[in-house]
């Protein structure tokens, strides 16, 4: 089926119109009409190679909200009609034990991300076949990568659920925060918006520590208790040993050991950002005691709990919708940081543009 | 009460004979006759200043073995002839949220230490009063910082465990290891051999990584189950994602993620070495949801719970006895690592001495 779709086609070229081959579901697969799909920072590093391994023509997208067209005839979870998602990938082995644990994200073969990867034939990672992503009007997935979105949260501010959500709630999560916890969000973008929101409606006490002055309005309405810049040093000396849970959302290089001198003893940092390699002094862990650790997404399982617990909490992202003919301009802006705090695509207007 | 010791009078000078003052027991004191006293790496840190802020002169010394000579008039927990340690430090503010969950090694005032700190007057540092450790004859300290030696360990064997047994101990209960977890130590030095005992006392599955073939023998001999070379690279892509837990002992600068590669998704590295500032990937801890972690001795119940530990498992150090007019040719074989595993000064040298 001959589908719609915006592709980097290398990576010095600005995304440009371009079609897609979806095939017809299989037995076991959905096939979903799309409505709207995020715009994620890694779509951005991925379309211009920034991390190497690029496959080209690339078509972006793993923040893909829609309704589902067809099913294949094997399929009974799913109906035409259903509002579903699709998030960072679209299969795994199925059998590693990172998979069986319901924790996909580390297939130990490594997943089918859900663009700029590739598909699989009999179970394992098939090269001639590229995964294409979400901007594009349809796309045919295994019917056990789908997620719900349930009813309640307006479809384009659920897109950016399925990666900057399910980034945010899960280590928040699987960390063990708690209600009346004291967490720090470092940075306020489009995963740091999402993390106070998310640590807010889980009854944590949110600090948002930002480098300038200029978002202590905006974290105060998106629901923070507190707000430090951290472009005061003092701020790291007065607020030492504060907080029981760091959650750093900031992709710039910045001061691992600045930030773990805020933890309590036996409190925890987790990185969801990617620095350049950053040095850690040892004393910043060993004084405390305390764990810089890491968070990649989510399994399925977890991403349909954290689409739930959105949903019962009135939780939904932040977002400007676009139309996809200003994709190029949106990821200029999203570079300069320009966006509050994640561009979405109404998919609506590639199908008439093409 | 005039009591032999050795002391470095100053940074750049070698240890020489030295009288310190020990105080009669007060009410809550008790007075130890030291037999042994262990020689950890950081003595010569710190005699030789390279931490900064050393106090001359010093009486290094915090794996001290003895018994009680005497005690305060309002003691009750302890007996003249009793066998007992003094581990890394003396007092604590004893008021703090650490010291009342038992943790004084994270004491918010910061602990005496045995040596090279300062003792308390009415429960605050007194910058007025340095502590002298155990290369001497004798010491007076608060009986709730006196720690009982249970009978089975040869005293000697002992001394170690105040510091390099509890520096290993620690982490591997604290961070949950169990019989049946595949751990690494990583450094077989002083540290690393207690930590091969410990972990094995506690059912793991050990291996030793070390730098060179060496001590493959010795840490067989010590009851590791298999050892890894990691001069061979290959070594961290043929066992990536191995093991459980990591102890990383090593105080000389190594690259954290070729380690942090070897955990296990949800795995947890931690360092108990303090080499200079070292870059971590952040994708290192990211793709695996790893750990990377500190730990910082143990508390006073947690080291008596060592102890009872090492006697119900047979488990004491390795160690070199020495007179303490070696104490300036150990320091130089120990910068070279050529000791197995730990040189102990036989106090009753210093007796003669003096």
């Amino acid at each position: 089926m001959k589908t719609p779709a915006y592709a980097a086609p290398a990576a010095k070229a600005p995304l440009a119109p371009f079609t897609v081959e979806r095939r017809e579901p299989g037995a076991h697969e959905v096939l979903i009409d799309i409505k709207y799909c995020g715009v994620c920072h890694s779509d951005i590093h991925q379309a211009r190679d920034e991390w190497g391994g690029s496959i080209f023509p690339m078509v972006p997208g793993h923040e893909i909200v829609g309704v589902v067209a067809k099913v294949g005839n094997a399929v009974s979870r799913w109906n035409a009609g259903d509002v579903v998602g699709v998030g960072c990938f679209v299969d795994s082995c199925r059998h590693c034990e990172a998979c069986r644990a319901g924790e996909e994200q580390f297939c130990s073969e490594g997943m089918s991300v859900t663009y700029n990867g590739y598909e699989r034939s009999g179970g394992k990672l098939d090269r001639s076949r590229p995964t294409y992503g979400g901007y594009s009007t349809r796309i045919t997935v295994d019917e056990n990568y789908v997620l719900r979105i349930p009813a309640g949260i307006p479809l384009d501010r659920a897109a950016p659920l399925l990666c900057a959500g399910i980034t945010t709630y899960s280590p928040l999560r699987h960390f063990g925060v708690e209600a009346g916890d004291k967490i720090a969000v470092v940075g306020l973008g489009g995963l740091g918006h999402m993390a106070v929101k998310i640590a807010k409606a889980m009854g944590a006490h949110v600090t948002v520590l930002s480098h300038s002055e200029s978002k202590r309005d905006d974290a105060r309405r998106l629901g923070a208790d507190d707000f430090l810049v951290t472009k005061d040093e003092t701020v790291f000396t007065q607020h030492a040993g504060r907080f029981d849970f760091i959650l750093d959302t900031i992709s710039a290089q910045h001061d691992y050991n600045a930030y773990l001198g805020l933890l309590r003893r036996d409190g925890t940092m987790v990185l969801v950002g990617v620095p350049d390699p950053t040095p850690v002094h040892a004393f910043s862990l060993i004084g405390g005691r305390k764990r810089l650790a890491g968070s990649l997404i989510g399994g399925i399982r977890e991403t349909q709990e954290m689409l739930d617990f959105c949903a019962a909490h009135g939780v939904a992202s932040d977002i400007e919708l676009i139309p996809i003919q200003q994709i190029n301009q949106a990821y200029e802006r999203m570079i300069k940081g320009d966006v509050r705090y994640r561009f979405v695509i109404d998919i609506a207007s590639l199908g008439k543009a093409a």
